[in-house]
């Protein structure tokens, strides 16, 4: 089966980065010891104004097997002490 | 050195999507020919009502390279025909 990408664009104000990558490697550390984590790949801006200064793009087996990760406690812990915002969603790679 | 990513998150209300695939296609046709192009992944959705349902990510090997290419007459003839709404910037990969 093809694998599911979350892709979650996030904004983050100047001056927060520090506090930002804190948070995602502790989220991060977690997800990737779950079932169905493929990979992922954080990325920055070069622009530090642009709308979306990092883009995270993970693949999970499946957006079961991410849902669970996401809803552990260790990982709802982490994600209610930090409050950037994102919009994440699931897709599918349609074209190469 | 390490490529460059363009990440380009799409706006696409629903019934569009076959309108900007014929565009993103016409488009993606002319910067796979460019010099400096890497690779292009498009994704899709799979919740139709995703804020962004359509999100190109494009690796390249300088933003000179990219820009050139964008900026040929061929892609901006393309590129005023049509208007959904984007968000594209560029990023280095920061953490895998």
């Amino acid at each position: 089966m093809q694998p599911v990408v979350l892709i979650n664009p996030f904004e983050v104000p100047a001056g927060e980065e520090e506090r930002f990558l804190k948070a995602w490697h502790e989220v991060a550390g977690h997800m990737r010891r779950a079932p169905g984590f493929l990979s992922t790949r954080l990325h920055k801006s070069l622009d530090p104004q642009a709308k979306f200064r990092f883009i995270n793009v993970a693949q999970w087996e499946s957006p079961q097997q991410l849902q669970a990760a996401i809803s552990s406690e260790a990982v709802q812990k982490l994600l209610a002490a930090v409050s950037f915002t994102a919009h994440p969603a699931l897709y599918q790679v349609i074209a190469e």
